[in-house]
């Protein structure tokens, strides 16, 4: 689809104005700072920042965007990492991270109600006193909306699912800036068309979230963690295999490879053997738990595990898991002033171990040095390719590098995008990965935003 | 939508013979046999019956009723709800019984791709030495393409989900016989919209599921009973919501109000204390399952609790749950020769009690006689209204106390259904239930299927 429409930026900006008064800004530093997410793409400025603070803002900014055919990206935290946000078209930036209310907690639905500019951490703090938890956990601090949005998920997905799972309804602003909502706060329904699934994930493509309700789960007695580390990835991945076949339901399994824990020790001062290891949580009752860490235990010393340690008290769980904490850290300390492109595939567990040791394989032959750390459980594991600003030679061969790695998880039945989505760098992979989907795709992106002004240059 | 196309019936049929042969049926009895479900709706046979074995068999049926703008309906075992096979429109039925292959079962990754006319009961005996399980159970026996059409749910979704979350990636034939593939194996990714979800659920007015790869989750090690009555619904209620907030990982959990109990003891002669009641089963490790019995147990005991009873052995858990078992039949033994309107209500379970008792308010006024039987965790339960064939006023008595039963449900933040579909009986529902989000259904319809060809006159 084009990406470069035309519009009358001064018309909008007095008309907008109008509307928003001092809420509306033009500057440049507030553009930049519009105009690009953690990704390694360039900063691509909006023309206009708009901050929202109701639903009915966006709806009337969306509105008038749709009058003058003009492009609108929605923003939240600005913590995407495929160039989400990034205003390749020029137009509106629609800033949502004012509507930052919670809304309503209702305890014994165990549900909550929160604008969409509401960030991860501030929902953890408010809920704190109640007994409840929203786990859904990508790392960074988003804005609930953008993980919405960008259908995201993290550590905790193996048990508690990812935003598509959490999200229960939806506030959204169409492209002809209607206010619909979709979903409800009924646990199941079959009651038309899942329209609530197809916006979570679209990107701010199809429409722009305003208001999340969100399914919280009650707190766990216990939270107690373990470590393992194995003789090979192989191994690693079958003991992972055996336990979720076990039905052991650990509420996060996180890998580090080789390279990874060697980072980390040099980093950090750790003596963590280096060796492919696994770090986890279990979740539950003081029973319950000890039952989970002696099973999963049997389990690793049947399959090369160098012996489980576990650990319950707060102090103990955070030594055990120091080098998963420190692993940005380590990464990023080695390679100081350079961005990191942050590969994402996803694989069924059956083909990971190859695909890990066909990326190492891949990665030394082209002189690039990279850990892998993952979501294990899911099949999900990430590297980072760094590359210094402006070094184009180095670029290439990280993004050639990365194709190769999306190129073989696809032909090994995964996707190019496990958590963080297509934004900008991924809509090639997207038609390799979905080549009988792409015209449905189309044809559902031309019916809902006929005009193609909802983040253009997007997804499709 | 307008459901009375014309087309033309020889030519039709002269072409669609030409392509299956003997497969294609023509006789009375075949298309009366297709032209209903197990609801109440009167039967509205279609002009034709095709037996499909392949999806191009599908594709092909589907090109030449595109070519002739004539309905079509996918027909698996007949055991929907809502009149959701009914030929309202005429038209040509597609059979996918014979669609019964189980392709491939992959442990590792544990999944398996089935066709779409694979029945739930077929999938359990196939899988049966594997240890591995397909939780999804709606109580009939119906295909699961058929399951995933309607976004069927049942007694596990409180643990393991809804079709919904078990269908991986589908095979479907859309409007213009072309054939896409969505989803995809890997356990979770965020490559493009969510195509997946819009057709689950679409009620073949989308496009028709050929083929599912669908998630297996591993046999739990022990499976445990446990039933308890209370000494009222609000109780019974706050039990369950205390146990879900607690995070007891139960696998089932139904309720059968007074009048069930009270039904059933008379029909097969058995003496449980006529209360609301309990019917829980527990899957895990001897360990965990002993910890989950104890811990709810000391939650009913504080809420009104009349004692809960436990089992484990086989014999002993039929024995304990033999009352939720010969629920349905007991229904049928007492109403012989009626037809049931199964209402299909879910809400927040902060507002199950009162809508329970709203609706045996309602009842009592009205002189209905139906006992509440449900899916407690998930806050959805069923009342069976019981009508005389030809007893058009008794039609009319229960059909506006289904109407007012969902009203109340969607005044209370619920759906008009929790998995049954909306079919042709519930579709004034689902306006009243989605009133901004109807538009967005039509544009979507409309785009994916302009001639409205797919089961018309279904869902919107």
């Amino acid at each position: 689809m084009s990406v470069k429409p035309s519009f009358d930026v001064e018309a909008i900006t007095a008309e907008l104005q109008q509307l928003l008064g001092d809420r509306l800004s033009t500057s440049q530093a507030v553009r930049d700072q519009h105009g690009q997410d953690e990704s390694f793409h360039p900063c691509a400025a909006p023309d206009l920042v708009a901050f929202a603070h109701t639903t009915e803002d966006v709806a009337a900014i969306v509105s008038l965007c749709a009058r003058h055919k003009t492009p609108i990206v929605a923003f939240g935290a600005g913590t995407s990492l495929e160039g989400h946000v990034n205003a390749i078209a020029g137009g509106v930036c629609i800033d949502l991270s004012q509507m930052d209310k919670v809304l309503q907690v209702r305890s014994e639905d165990m549900d909550v109600t929160v604008q969409a500019g509401v960030k991860r951490r501030q929902l953890e703090e408010y809920l704190r006193d109640t007994g409840l938890h929203f786990p859904v956990d990508p790392g960074a601090d988003a804005t609930l909306g953008g993980m919405a949005a960008t259908g995201a998920s993290g550590t905790t997905t193996l048990r508690y699912g990812a935003m598509r799972e959490n999200v229960l309804a939806l506030k959204v602003v169409m492209a002809d800036g209607s206010i619909v909502e979709l979903g409800g706060r009924a646990r199941k329904s079959s009651a038309g068309y899942d329209l609530l699934h197809l916006i979570i994930g679209s990107e701010g493509t199809l429409g722009i979230i305003t208001e999340l309700t969100l399914r919280l789960y009650g707190r766990p007695e216990v939270e107690a963690s373990g470590v393992c580390a194995f003789d090979s990835v192989q191994n690693m991945v079958d003991a992972v295999t055996l336990a979720i076949q076990c039905e052991i339901p650990l509420a996060r399994m996180e890998l580090m490879d080789e390279l990874a824990i060697y980072a980390v020790n040099h980093y950090a001062g750790l003596d963590n053997e280096v060796a492919p290891t696994l770090f986890l949580e279990f979740h539950g009752t003081e029973i319950s738990v000890a039952e989970d860490q002696r099973r999963f235990a049997e389990i690793a010393d049947e399959l090369g595990g160098k012996g489980f340690k576990a650990a319950s008290s707060p102090e103990a769980r955070k030594k055990l898991w120091q080098a998963r904490h420190e692993a940005l850290y380590a990464a990023k300390a080695l390679n100081p002033g350079k961005k990191g492109l942050i590969t994402d595939v996803c694989v069924p567990i059956s083909q990971l171990a190859q695909s890990i040791a066909d990326t190492r394989k891949d990665f030394d032959e082209h002189g690039i040095i990279a850990a892998a750390i993952g979501h294990v459980g899911d099949g999900n594991y990430h590297t980072t390719l760094w590359v210094e600003p402006g070094d184009d030679e180095a670029l290439k061969t990280v993004i050639d590098a990365s194709r190769r790695m999306v190129e073989r998880a696809i032909a090994a039945g995964g996707t190019c995008t496990g958590e963080h989505g297509i934004g900008i760098g991924k809509r090639l992979f997207l038609q390799a990965e979905h080549p009988s989907a792409m015209a449905m795709m189309r044809t559902i992106k031309q019916a809902l935003d006929p005009d193609n002004i909802m983040n253009p240059g997007k997804v499709i």
